[in-house]
């Protein structure tokens, strides 16, 4: 059985995420997308929302679980027992800092091959960076996240009383 | 049954493809290898000899076939039931070339994705033009290409009377 | 008045093409749209082929007038009294190649600045030689261009019995 | 009427700013510069300091004005009902980052398109930041901005007591 | 005599620079490797503990002297008569970073060129981010870095508690 | 003694060019200006004219030769001794082309090392290639080239009746 775990923030995921999954899960027999405990990278949504959000928009998909991880990816790619890690390339300077991160995984695993995948091109410009920063400015990011997000945000924004 | 395809001109093949057919080759349940046969560009070696060098070089590896073809990339992958489009990445330059690509085949057949995997460092800089250049001026390609193809060259030079 | 220059090859015309023409000139009184006649670079429609499709597809916008010109790029913005050259960009590399021209422009004919816009993602992919590419390949490009360039690639193909 | 808007921080505004709003006032009827009140990202001067030395250096150009605003960029350029937003660009790193953004506030305010102009070459490795690095480690930045933002960037020194 | 100076943070050193070091100590009579003390900038390692470790993995280089600056790396260059500043490159987006600093720099002081040599490919992901990276989650990273180095990232660990 | 060893095509040579000498020419004791004898490719001056149009604009530095080779650049830079090949970068394009030259010369001859330096901003669009482009259309290039290379593209183009 070949797994493939796709890492990411999810801070929070967005349309162009879902696109890439929805993709992706077609190759691999079963896809796990993680979701990062990074402790000194400060979040807009908690852990548990980001793996919520993220278990919300791909219900759909029989193969794909969503789990959240802490550590170094290597060693959680190497415990899933996966072959390959996917990355979503957007632009050339996306593949420049993704290009590091795969050696560098490469080498503390050998066993999996780092995997890019283009987003739609109607999904180039999307972010999870620019989806905060639109919405926090009171810009509508319809367009960009799935329904459920576009309301977790709202609710972030008036909890934080902006 | 989860096929990929892996299109080049392979003129020749050269370590570096055969480290990304290694490696892909591990992701898909069938991999097959499509040699290009484009008659707007005068290829060094000819169609018959180019599939030749990548079938001796890839004979240890039970799931991959290899092919030649002409005509539209997507409609050879629509025949071949293919999911994948397979594309080893050197550097930044080549993502924006094959990024356009990657587009134009995901509009020509939607149901296969473009992904592109890296070659390992050591053969970032080995390309197919830069062994037929070198060996051209008489200098070494052993650490560039398999034996078979260092052979070819050689002989292909004493044809040429260089 | 402030008039833009849009100086291009045209061979053909595509939807990237004309999506640029549609926003720029909103943004300026005139815009000439300037089909190069390069006596050194082999095209696949004539000059007048070339500029006919240009003027089919631009007639709805009143304020843009379709040429012609050979020699300087420079020298025909002078003569138009033209204060900016209009260029599309999709990505980074097409921005360096384009960043020469514009320098080397200024420096040639410094009242005129060069402007780059973006063509909608939906294009980004599209150049005219992946059409011509495509299209003698058999390929749909019925999304990639308007619809007479698509009926006139069609005829090209069958004068070249294709 | 045609309206630009050309949105930045200015912190300090530099020569290579300057040249910007020189070149691109003459290619539309009005130009307003419109200085970034961002309440999340530290500044050296204050949003009063910032727009006070921009107005100071572009007081020779009739239809320029400057401004200060805050919120999203694209709802500031729909109540100005501009038709442009002006960026300058230097290298194709820039322009990755920037094409994202312009990307974006085109789905946020359609009518409106990012235009890019190049800077001089002379101009091309001043930013904002080189100069604040370079003057508060006591190098000499008397090239690289207006003669009163030099005086300013000496004034904020001594009251920083470096 | 023709005099270099290597500057950088070196947090820690590692094997990417130190095949720099080898590489270019043979292009010049005297080389200067020039560890930055930037009071702006949280290094894990202090500028002592940084200074020793790129001094006991240079020590068999005779005409390597390791120091340490702080100020403005143009003055320092000056002060020590060097002709050449040194720069290693892995990619694109390095040099486009280090163009502007190079020009910044010749701008300072116009009599030393930064001259830009490659880390052998098989350290072109290596950076002292991605060590410590990697060291802080538990990988090893004992074929990044000299054998010292490695020593000291785990005593750091220890001290940390992590 | 440290040789470097500076290779192109020089057809013609530029300002670019001549300012890349002056520079290097300060860091190694000698500097060979290596003319390319390119059987493969046409060139607008003879071998003999190129090389004696760098001849001519460099005899006022003393440890600069100029010569013409043919035949594998490693190989010449091993029969001249030198430490040192030197290119000039003008942008991230131009830097990942060369890299891939870099690496494979590293393979071919590991003794010298490709060091890469900047051409002032003033020169950051010139290429051979435009300043051909601009002259056979008669624009000026008086301020791209040294003034004898002005001329003999002059009389180029008068015996090429254009």
């Amino acid at each position: 059985m070949k797994v493939a775990v796709y890492p990411g923030s999810f801070d929070p995921v967005t349309n162009g995420h879902i696109d890439i999954i929805n993709k992706t899960s077609k190759l691999f027999d079963k896809m796990v997308v993680a979701v990062i405990h990074n402790v000194s990278k400060k979040a807009l949504f908690t852990l548990a929302e980001r793996e919520e959000m993220v278990k919300e928009n791909t219900k759909h998909l029989d193969n794909v679980n969503v789990e959240s991880f802490s550590g170094l990816l290597a060693d959680y790619v190497r415990q899933k027992q996966a072959c390959a890690i996917i990355r979503g390339l957007r632009t050339a300077a996306d593949f420049e800092y993704e290009m590091y991160i795969a050696m560098a995984n490469k080498t503390l695993y050998p066993s999996a091959e780092t995997v890019f995948v283009l987003a739609d091109s109607k999904y180039i410009y999307i972010s999870s960076s620019i989806v905060k920063e639109v919405a926090l400015l009171n810009g509508s990011v319809a367009e960009l996240v799935p329904e459920s997000v576009n309301k977790a945000l709202a609710l972030k924004k008036a909890a934080m009383k902006i």
